[in-house]
């Protein structure tokens, strides 16, 4: 109702790279209207044993196709390129698809066409993966997805845009493998429940008795180690998470560890392999789970793999990599050359990526954070969840696709989860930049959730090492922090706190270069005790009474003259004042209820009164005592 | 396949008003993407007795709502605002809308809600009139269309955009009467068989035995009146066409007519209404068709009921109108304050069109040529067909609608057909500018008339009095005008000619004003005898042998390096070369086949080669001789 949600547009922060503007999401939406492309359209979604599968894919504005042909396997082979003779490769089934349906668009002025074709029902534990090819009126053969010349005049020049896929297939006209498992898979109970504790870990804590360096720069080593890490599991736990998330641990040249050199082993400069068991086993003791983050978009130019491809041509690794000019130019990790992008439907590329992450589950981990997961296909995550659930049933994967919702979603039954980042941008919109009013807040809030459907966990988070950190962005103003936690905490999925965020970690500078938020820890007296008083409980709340958080979420008030948010789980109502005022308000529902948890330290509460006084940026849960 | 379909982005003129350029396109797909809307989505479109409809409405990224309201009703009345008690209005029923769907939206970034409800079946000649009723959370009334401060931010400016209703919504929040009939109405089948002419009655023919006069100005009058139409009856039947299409014969102070001071009868400067009576029985005496241009949409200030509203706000002609600050600002065509716009949703102004138009046809006239239809309501449409065919039941009705091919094809049975701007667009831009190669040509003809349905005649035209005569485009180059009208009467649908096209009526100076394309017609030695003999024989041919028009068109040959076009219509076939150079070609169709009609003199074709040579801008039709 309000013209403030179009701020929106402009956050002042970058989260969904050239998705954050206004002229970023115009050239989107162009793009998905041009072109030959698949985009992921298919009926249900995730398919169950013997269900059809209808598949879709756009004919764009600017091309004319004739003739589409869906080609798929079904025994976990690669679909090749079609032959000439397509009968001479047995795995390979081909279905024609057909026109089925033409809509105009009036942004690109144009007819778009939609071709469909059915693939039949298939056994349980299928892993069908295919590739569609069309054929243009002039009789040239284009695999979904292609982008010409023209699509890219269409789209204010498509080389910018960075879905991805895309630029290799523009120049090398070479298949997508799409791809999905048929399964029953279900998403593990834990991570539902899970609070996430995200470590970087060379941030996080050094050997016990010992202090972090302090290196010249903030990309230097500051290290913290494993066997920090477990020295640190006691705060851990009494903290009250259950979960953590470490960023990488395998040899790489880097503070940061996302160029790994190997993926079946640990970083020395981190600790052994067996202080990495240690810290498992000491986790699994405590009841915390250990997720560790997987890079399977890309690699360092130091791994053996790049290494030997650059070197020779005719090396099998050559295949894992996309040269645009061999040996010096391929793709590469936003055009960083010490990280070339490996291709996921590469089968040997593949192998090594899942047989180590099986390796890790063997070992113990709970399972895997992917690291800009939709750097790999559908097919390879399918192929990949289901080869770790093969080794530990109860493992997870989860996501991060910093892209928009639609994208998101089609992630849903090749992994278990996504970061959700959409969800950030309005946290952070409503609690840290006021860009949004509290029914707006609202609104979207409830759209969000009804949009996701259950089959994929979106763990929620304030911040995270590639942005400012919420304490930052709020100049400090902790009560901002407590509030936009504990609304949280109160959200039906999984919480991630970035580590020292319940200690009052925060920045030296804005952030230009992403190490601004990625200071060392704060130990002993440096920690805010309040504020871990506060996080400790609101963890404990969290975790011992599910209500607050897994029961349908009902809206009480969504004041935005008063900036006064509430909502109902069940027997509890939470209470948040967003607003530099304070705000006295009477709701029914807190007639007969006890005040839980405050994110401040003197809400003002009349029982009798009926009357809520809550201090600036504010907020509070009750519950309702049984009558 | 090739980017010069992006320059229809920007043609060189201005067909679809703001919807012409690439910047008014955007802003159109961002006003589908705000506001609460229901955009005439009903489903079916144009429902059969007894079958259950379901309408929808969106909820835009900017609004947020929580209750919708559909009311309609079944008896012919206007269904009024509701009151606090509905049950006060024995005509009105309501059924709650539900949310049904929920979309992501990355142009607007946001999520679009999609509400539903289902009227249910209704017996043959049920008229429904609905209004749809939402509550935003903050509980304020809307009606659709509804578009606020937000949505007008969004669209860089909603006040600019032109579609009909939505400024008034906006600033009255009044809501618009949607409707339709449930009828099972099929469309004359003299107009998919006509051949239209289209007369400036002003411009056309003198008196007999005068001459035109020759005002100082293009907009004075040029003196051509029913008697001088009557005795060129002869003429046109010679010609061949079939329909008249007369611009507004009703009293008017212009010499264009399109704003009447009265609806029932004949502008005195034109003739008196036995003159008119006896056009119209010579036009039937020669089976010519008569329709009259009518106009819904707005009048003439000097019209008595405008006159009276403006005089008097409790006159019920007050209500015809749409009054900003009474008595001078009001709501006007394209903001002439000389042509007051009209309310077609209230009901005196309602009947007083529909019952003029009823008596237009007791006198005989065959339907009419619905000028600025866009202007009123799906509900006074439907009721306007059904009112008009109750009088002649092979009456058809035809609307200007100057806007995107899905917005037309919503009239689709509310009205037999709509003129074909979209059509007229690829044809200017292939034959006239040069900026669709063969195949974009050949893809887009394809993909409209698969969009479009049956139940919608499209009337083609190569020009008409708004905007630059076809020839005027190409410099005076009949070869080009030839091989567009070729292309034009071998398409499925009625073409129109602007009169004058078919003797080489062009203009002194390029359309900045209107009038340019309305010069006075040539007679006598003026007219291009060679051009019109070519005109006959097209005529000609496609009343003679509907096959060249009514049988699936199938392409043989979309050549972009050679510029040729050929396609099969049963036995026939039609090739075009729209280049600049000689086309030698060959096709197998050809074979013993004769040639029919070549827009040159001297087509070089050898049968016994089977070589057809087309020189620059020349095409033919040939018959394949039965074996």
């Amino acid at each position: 109702m309000d013209s403030e949600i179009s701020k929106i547009g402009q956050l002042p922060e970058f989260i969904f790279g050239h998705l954050s503007t206004k002229e970023g999401r115009l050239k989107q939406a162009r793009t998905t209207r041009v072109g030959f492309d698949h985009d992921s359209a298919l009926h249900p979604h995730d398919p169950a044993e013997n269900q059809a599968i209808t598949i879709s894919v756009r004919v764009g504005v600017d091309i004319a196709i004739k003739a589409v042909t869906l080609y798929y396997t079904t025994d976990g082979t690669l679909p090749q390129v079609p032959s000439a003779n397509p009968d001479r490769d047995p795995h390979l089934f081909s279905i024609p698809m057909r026109r089925t349906e033409i809509q105009w668009d009036t942004l690109q002025w144009g007819y778009l066409e939609t071709w469909t074709a059915e693939i039949p029902g298939q056994p349980k534990n299928t892993h069908i993966q295919y590739l569609i090819q069309g054929m243009t009126n002039t009789g040239t053969i284009v695999y979904s997805p292609y982008f010409d010349t023209a699509a890219r005049e269409l789209t204010d020049n498509l080389d910018d845009f960075d879905l991805p896929f895309i630029k290799k297939q523009a120049r090398k006209n070479s298949p997508q493998i799409y791809g999905f498992y048929v399964d029953n898979e279900t998403i593990p109970t834990w991570l539902r429940e899970a609070v996430i504790y995200q470590i970087f870990v060379d941030r996080f804590a050094p050997d016990p008795d010992t202090d972090f360096s302090t290196p010249k720069d903030l990309d230097g080593f500051y290290g913290g180690t494993l066997r920090g890490i477990t020295s640190k599991l006691d705060y851990l736990a009494d903290l009250g998470i259950n979960c953590l998330w470490l960023t990488p641990i395998f040899p790489s040249s880097s503070y940061h560890g996302y160029d790994p050199t190997d993926y079946g082993s640990v970083e020395a400069r981190l600790g052994t392999e067996e202080d990495f068991q240690i810290l498992l086993d000491e986790a699994h003791r405590r009841n915390i789970r250990v997720v560790l983050d997987y890079v399977t978009n890309h690699l360092s130019n130091q791994h053996p793999a790049f290494i030997a491809a650059q070197k020779d041509q005719t090396d099998s690794a050559y295949k894992w990599f996309d040269f645009i000019n061999w040996p010096d130019e391929y793709e590469c990790f936003f055009n960083v050359p010490s990280q070339p992008k490996i291709d996921s439907d590469c089968p040997q590329a593949r192998a090594y990526l899942i047989e180590n992450a099986q390796r890790w589950l063997e070992r113990g981990v709970d399972g895997f954070r992917l690291d800009c997961a939709h750097g790999s296909t559908h097919a390879f995550w399918s192929c990949f969840r289901t080869a770790t659930r093969a080794v530990n049933p109860d493992s997870v994967t989860f996501g991060e696709i910093t892209s928009f919702p639609a994208f998101i979603r089609s992630f849903a039954g090749r992994m278990d989860g996504c970061l959700d980042f959409k969800l950030l941008e309005i946290l952070r919109g409503f609690f840290a930049f006021g860009t949004l009013k509290v029914s707006e807040f609202d609104k979207i809030l409830q759209q969000h959730y009804a949009y996701f459907n259950s089959n994929l966990v979106l763990p929620s988070f304030l911040d995270n090492h590639d942005m400012n950190r919420f304490l930052w962005t709020v100049k400090g103003d902790q009560r901002r922090l407590r509030l936009a936690a504990l609304c949280q905490f109160t959200l039906p999925e999984p919480p991630i706190i970035y580590y020292g965020t319940e200690v009052g970690l925060s920045q030296l500078q804005e952030v230009g270069r992403l190490e601004e938020s990625r200071l060392p820890m704060l130990w002993g007296k440096a920690q805010d005790s309040s504020l871990l008083e506060f996080y400790k409980n609101l963890i404990g709340l969290r975790r011992q009474i599910p209500e607050i958080w897994n029961l349908p979420r009902q809206t009480l008030l969504a004041d935005d003259r008063l900036g006064v948010y509430a909502y109902l789980l069940g027997s509890h109502t939470v209470v948040l004042n967003n607003s530099s005022e304070v705000s006295t308000i009477s709701l029914s529902n807190l007639q007969d209820s006890k005040l839980l948890l405050s994110t401040s330290s003197s809400p003002s509460w009349n029982p009798e009164k009926n009357q809520l006084q809550l201090s600036p940026f504010a907020g509070a849960i009750f519950q309702q005592l049984s009558s």
